[in-house]
């Protein structure tokens, strides 16, 4: 085989084969065939795409990259979930919990936080002692004892979709559907889940900023799944602002523990209920009726069984779960920044992407990778789209460790947050859902 | 100025700036900008395409990589010729005598063969003691003295181009009219010349098989001279044969000099005349009336002056004229094998891509760069399209300096004629000439 031949038969809009696209993956991995090459071939697919079958034999040529982690020694069917990438998405500390107590087991690997999004393993480690790395044998008899356990993805998962995602991240060959499906899933295919379950954000904080965009990147992702044996289900979820009110490691746990004890903002709530009820259905419970599993999830709030889980794999992770039962604990931010409404009104709408850039610039998030991060701050929202504001209402409060960030992530936060004399439609959070049946729209 | 944002601009189909063009020709070419971003920018540009006001920018930074040729101690309007490369196309050595002994003086740098394409170097140099290699002052000397003299490419003509050229190569961004017509123009303006005339070859042999491709080209060129102040016209001619009988470099030299001497193959002749009357027109010649100049050509093969100004050119390059004079001094190819028709009827195809490739086989030409080349090899055919063969008549004379050559050669050759019971059109040789008022098809 020549890659030449390869970019020549997409360029011309030829289906190519699974031989040709697991040769092309193997040989950029290798470093065989060289990045001006898989350069031309991704924008070739950019312009021509991929059928889904392409895209599927892509994602597991990915996925056979590098390391396949192997659940087997772990009983029950394993459900992973994962975000698109959100502001303030802490749903992973309160899915996982509600999942596993209802006995499904959670061996979850998670990310780090780059840019306006944040990253669960960053979220954890905001906790004394919360430990992210794990062997495996540890972290193997965590989710078999516990129920569930969350680490940093380690190894070597889907090396080639970090080497195609760097070539695609400065050549424009970033906004493809079939490209970005194919990265998500690969990841999450060698990371072993048995099922799956997509939180697709959509909205101005989101990759995806429109609804048409974002069902299309569920679908393909699903699509996938399918393809590969790993059964798929896409939630499309709002991000047109923040998931609840809190936006900063230390201070999404906090919420996170509220939303466990049923006291958490009903946006974060709503979503995470959903998303759980599917991880349960894909998981075989409740007989296959979402409704059954929306119930059983909502009961593991009210009976306190899932936060009992949280507090149980914290512990079993080294972190000290005293921080969870009195946030009080948590070290207040050394400055503490109010941002309030100048005019009287409703808040019309609070620009998420916005938020996440000055939750970076506080201190909450990196710029570039080797960034550190400052677990105390970030900010937490009084107001949401669709409250009234008196002139000088807190909107916002901001935490940071210095005055100079405080006075930019100010200045960002106050740009972000408009306010009109009209009340908004409330908006909806769950805007899609898709499975191999088919798409179900504007949910709730 | 980031590289990235130029690829999204074109990816998007905004036309860019000129000074986009040009900071990326600049930047390709000192090595600022990566292999890969350029890749996606070319296959970008595949895909939208440029507009003639960017395919001229192009053409102008890419002459303006590396040196500059100033022609202007030569007086005179200089004006250049350039074929998109055919099999048996030895044109140049027949056009340049004419349009010289009309007073316009040719200053020419050519190229080697590469391929299945001959070059004009290559056959200058099997005429013993022809030097293509000179100082630039005597390389202008002559030209003033003589009217013309041909030398090999030198220097560092369009740097820019070599380095896209090799890139495309590699990555399936050949073929887009505006990069092929940048390449070839930003070689000829860096060459100096003050109005050129292309001759687009069109059909099997030739870069553009069709003759939409091959008329779209002649546009872009035309456009291109237009836009940065060269007069430019371009006629396409068939390549769906070798042009004349002859086909390698020392048998090519003598067909040139037979058709000087107002006794080579019509089509061959009719070719040369029209591109030389169209360069006596750029030049001002016959008061901007084309029958003019294409009488005043006519007038050269008659008068005898044509090949004396050869005979002059070759004498003052270090060349032996007694070769041209009494052909049967070239000495003999060791094995000369006849093609003979297997069966009688008309020579309906002869493919000239494989005659191409046969004639380097044979040891005419180069298949790598760094190949020698033996002067006498090559090929005469005895019979052309349209023309009667009786069985066992032969076709085509093969000549060679060993005998392997000589069979794969004698296999390409008797597969590449084919012969029928019908007696085919004569082909069109001159099929449209571009200027910059517009489009003339069919001529002759």
């Amino acid at each position: 085989m020549r890659m030449y031949d390869i970019i020549v038969d997409k360029r011309n809009g030829k289906e190519l084969t699974r031989e040709q696209i697991a040769w092309t993956v193997a040989g950029y991995t290798d470093g065989s065939i060289p990045d001006y090459q898989i350069a031309a071939w991704l924008m070739a697919i950019y312009f021509r795409g991929m059928t889904e079958r392409e895209t599927a034999w892509l994602t597991d040529a990915m996925a056979a990259s590098g390391d396949l982690i192997d659940l087997a020694a772990i009983p029950g069917v394993k459900v992973d979930k994962h975000s698109t990438g959100g502001v303030g998405d802490k749903t992973t500390l309160i899915v996982g919990p509600i999942v596993a107590a209802c006995g499904v087991p959670v061996a979850k690997m998670s990310g780090r936080g780059l840019g306006h999004t944040g990253g669960t393993v960053d979220k954890l480690e905001a906790i004394p002692g919360f430990q992210t790395v794990l062997p495996k044998e540890e972290f193997f008899r965590i989710v078999k004892e516990v129920g569930i356990a969350v680490i940093g993805q380690s190894g070597n998962i889907a090396p080639a979709d970090k080497k195609f995602y760097a070539l695609r991240d400065v050549t424009g060959t970033v906004e493809n559907i079939s490209l970005i499906a194919s990265s998500i899933m690969s990841k999450k295919i060698a990371a072993g889940a048995d099922a799956i379950v997509l939180d697709v954000k959509t909205g101005k904080g989101a990759f995806m900023e429109t609804l048409e965009g974002s069902l299309s990147l569920a679908k393909a992702m699903v699509a996938i799944g399918e393809k590969v044996g790993r059964k798929t289900i896409a939630l499309v979820t709002n991000m047109d602002e923040p998931l609840g009110a809190a936006v900063g490691n230390a201070l999404e746990v906090a919420e996170a523990v509220a939303t466990l004890q049923g006291r958490g903002p009903g946006d974060l709530q709503q979503v995470c209920l959903e998303l759980a009820a599917n991880m349960l259905l894909l998981a075989g419970k409740g007989d296959g009726d979402i409704e059954g599993c929306r119930k059983m999830a909502r009961q593991t709030l009210d009976d306190g069984s899932a936060y009992a889980k949280l507090q149980e794999m914290v512990a079993a992770q080294g972190g000290d779960t005293a921080y969870l039962d009195d946030p009080s604990r948590w070290p207040a931010a050394p400055f503490i920044l109010p941002v309030k409404a100048g005019t009287s009104g409703y808040v019309t709408s609070i620009d998420a992407l916005a938020i996440g850039n000055a939750s970076a610039v506080l201190g909450a998030g990196r710029l570039r990778k080797e960034d550190d991060i400052d677990h105390g701050a970030g900010l937490v929202f009084k107001k949401k789209i669709g409250q009234w504001a008196e002139a000088g209402d807190i909107l916002a409060e901001l935490h940071t460790s210095a005055a100079d960030k405080g006075e930019e992530g100010y200045r960002l936060v106050a740009q972000a947050i408009e306010i009109g004399p009209v009340k908004p439609q409330p908006p909806l959070l769950i805007l899609g859902r898709v499975t191999a049946d088919g798409v179900e729209q504007k949910l709730a």
